[in-house]
């Protein structure tokens, strides 16, 4: 398999799965302090959804960065494969999640004009543009991941 | 570039495009017959994205079909390239307008108790799992050709 930037091991990889479950942390601490969120199932999964992905790649940066330290290559067909089925699980839960809860802030903002709920509103609307960031990165890495183990 | 099952000009890969474009089409018939879809943002959402949705697979499967009946091969990389994006950029959409679709039904029929809108809720439901399928059947493809690509 060859090396490029990006892959698990390398400085590029371990930087992407900090910025995902810090974009993750952010977004379930800032829908988590609102009173009222476990009203709405959407923001519930997506909190369900965030945590996943913090324990997901967090324990992967910690890989990443153990592999660094010890300049060990990673680059095991079988560990690959685990790591794309994990990325790709995780990615379409975080989008599906992103998308839900955006598509709820929007109802309450846009469609029924301001949102009732005070300050909280302003809590969901952070909590998404978090969640769909993190999406972002995890969404980098499972193609990197993908295209490694097809490129074989 | 090997030439497997579900790859552009096969059988299997024009079955996934049918039923791409059939399952939008399914989606946007059910929820453009409610009278009032036009006051949710993430419903408009939605048919703007199975319209894509329609128009790209409905291309691609007329170009499979007319590979299969010349019996040409459509393995062309800058082709694949081309296909690996459009198929990239749809699934997104599609998975993004299934999910905030999906967000506001739960959130008007589970959340709120029953829905008030009567039938159209019905057709809410109905629309939304539709996109899913729809979203599955173009994911199977993204996933095929991206795989191609990469496997050169």
């Amino acid at each position: 398999m060859k090396n490029f930037s990006g892959t698990p091991g390398t400085f590029l990889g371990m930087i992407l799965r900090i910025a995902q479950f810090s974009f993750a942390a952010g977004s379930i601490a800032s829908i988590a302090t609102t009173p009222s969120f476990f009203n709405f199932t959407a923001f519930c999964y997506l909190i369900a959804s965030m945590a996943l992905q913090i324990i997901w790649s967090f324990a992967l940066a910690l890989l990443d960065a153990y592999a660094l330290v010890r300049k060990k290559v990673l680059l095991n067909p079988v560990l690959i494969s685990l790591f794309v089925v994990g990325d790709w699980v995780t990615a379409t839960l975080s989008l599906a999640a992103a998308s839900a809860s955006a598509g709820i802030t929007v109802l309450y903002f846009h469609d029924m004009g301001n949102c009732n709920f005070g300050e909280e509103c302003q809590k969901y609307q952070i909590s998404v543009a978090f969640a769909f960031m993190s999406w972002i990165s995890i969404s980098i890495s499972s193609l990197i991941m993908l295209w490694l183990l097809a490129a074989g």
